[in-house]
């Protein structure tokens, strides 16, 4: 018998039980791939990618582009494989033992898993009944716990839920510890912490290519902090754990990211459309969402889920989830996709 | 200020330190691309694949066809980011607080880093002069610091030097610890563990794309090992840690492998010229390689890396590394690239 770490065995193995759906609607990708042109364009670099070398200019880069475009210096930035790998490390390096980290809570599962790999102690923060977060009691919940490391999701997945730029900034200017701000789905949202990060030298924010660009196949995420942060953060990514081909296609589509303007802009729409059809839907109650998602809550939920899948729809159904009982979450697809599942859910409250 | 994790701070930042080199060796990368019906076939397969879409399909297609070749089932292979990322988790996982871990010295230099980064106790076991291991000096080693997890690197990066079948069995035999075996150079030697691998349920074999099949941009390697094991280490590995656009290139890379044949061949093959033209050179200590790089070592051997370096030749020279003291790998090239480097290594030692 193998003596694994401690606390290993009780981990869950990440199960993503994925089907053969009709209508993909349950990790919030873009239901769209490459614009031509810029498949044009990606393919082309492809092409003359020098898939014999280690990984280095592609990843620097788009690191410069990014530089370029926040205003930021290089070395300010972190590329990583998704946001995932930067969540991952920054509770790796800000926790251990008996080091608290404190995070929302619904809000995105892996937040507890981080934790855990990292040897740390979880204090989920509740959100308010509307999935709001109340940052005064967030900010006592830091200090009184004497946290490490602050997390939120802003926009908050899988509520949706957004997160002023009021209340991060009054966040990070009432905590010590470091404050990472996952924004994975700021895309859609009308704020960032970007806005006020240069202000605040213990705060990291976290993004990703899987989501407003389109992807999620390449797994390309990035931080930017302060480079003090970034130098410890560094230190335990392992080398070239970005790959060439990915950094070359996230470098192009963050060049031609004009193109995906006009795509986040239908999906916003579409999520407005999509939410005053839901509102008129009785009994399902229906969370306001500055994310690609959407979250309602029906009381047959599991019912509702499995008609779903039985006709080909894939969402996602949080069964027990902490506080996320009998909800279901439901990514904006294109407007046929839409109307389909929309129609799925009237036909199934009609009919049952 | 913030409170990192204990340790982080005396970490050393990986510094690749490339250069633009007319002949690059420092990395054992294989210089040549795609074979042209390979970068057909792959092109054709970036060009159809979902951006969009989470990873799936591209990776369970190559665990398939692993698993295949190798005549185990689908659950006994991990993927993973280059053989580094099987390593790292497989150092966490085994590792820990008043954990051992015993690797070879001189061996991959990175073995101490992932532990230390697993936060265990190094417990480096020197190789003998010839950078032979002791096979059974080392099952002591292991043994007596009722270590967690035994490391060997067969053959062995940077020396070159091939660690016999009889010796990995007889160390599998005689330990009860986990015993990973990091081949990432094995398609360059004669034997390989994973002809004794179903016998030994605690052992893990590690190996990669990076070097024989050259795609070291993409970043793929694997684990293979009994399903109790993948089990456990696949609970640390984040969800979609591996993108699809490598996994797909390292699918059908590994599909057309037939074609490395010629090319692995031709390696080996140099590799025997290259050492027999520099056992010619009085001053010049050559190891015997059974890998697609050679190890060097040479009394002026840092103004020889100057040399080289001047002249655009990229080598990987170990300063004061503990044991590798005036050494210089180089990897074996291109016939005329070998020349090259070959022809500067004399002129410098004529002319000085």
């Amino acid at each position: 018998m193998l003596k694994y770490r401690a606390g290993l065995k009780n981990l869950p193995t990440y199960d993503v039980g994925e089907a053969d759906w009709k209508i993909k609607l349950n990790a919030n990708e873009f239901n769209m791939n490459l614009p031509a042109v810029v498949e044009d364009r990606v393919m082309g670099r492809l092409s003359r990618l020098a898939f014999n070398r280690y990984p280095g200019i592609e990843v620097e880069s788009l690191k410069e582009q990014l530089a370029a475009a926040y205003n930021v210096q290089m070395d300010n930035i972190l590329i990583a494989n998704g946001s995932s790998e930067i969540l991952e490390k920054v509770f790796f390096c800000l926790g251990g033992r008996n080091r608290k980290i404190v995070y929302p809570q619904p809000s995105f599962s892996m937040y507890k898993i981080y934790a855990d790999l990292s040897g740390s102690i979880s204090v989920p923060f509740d959100l308010n009944d509307d999935y709001t977060l109340d940052a005064e009691k967030f900010v006592d919940t830091v200090n009184i716990n004497k946290a490490h490391l602050a997390v939120i999701c802003a926009p908050n997945n899988p509520t949706g839920t957004a997160v002023p730029l009021r209340d991060i900034e009054y966040i990070a200017q009432n905590i010590n510890c470091a404050f990472i701000v996952d924004e994975a789905y700021v895309e859609f949202a009308d704020e960032s912490a970007m806005q006020i990060l240069s202000k605040y030298p213990h705060m990291i924010v976290a993004r990703t290519f899987s989501k407003a660009y389109g992807l999620a196949a390449a797994r390309v995420g990035y931080a930017i902090a302060d480079s003090k942060v970034t130098t410890m953060l560094g230190k335990v990514f392992m080398p070239y754990h970005v790959n060439s081909l990915s950094a070359a296609v996230a470098d192009i589509v963050y060049q031609m990211r004009h193109e995906y303007e006009s795509r986040i802009s239908m999906i916003k729409a579409e999520r407005q459309r999509v939410n005053d059809e839901l509102v008129k839907i009785a009994g399902v109650k229906v969370y306001p969402s500055k994310t690609n998602f959407i979250l309602i809550k029906y009381d047959r939920a599991q019912q509702l889920n499995e008609y779903l899948y039985n006709i080909g729809i894939g969402v996602r159904s949080f069964g027990n989830a902490p506080r996320l009982d009998n909800c279901i979450r439901i990514t904006i697809g294109l407007r046929e996709e839409n109307d389909a599942w929309i129609k799925a859910v009237r036909d199934f409250i009609v009919n049952n």
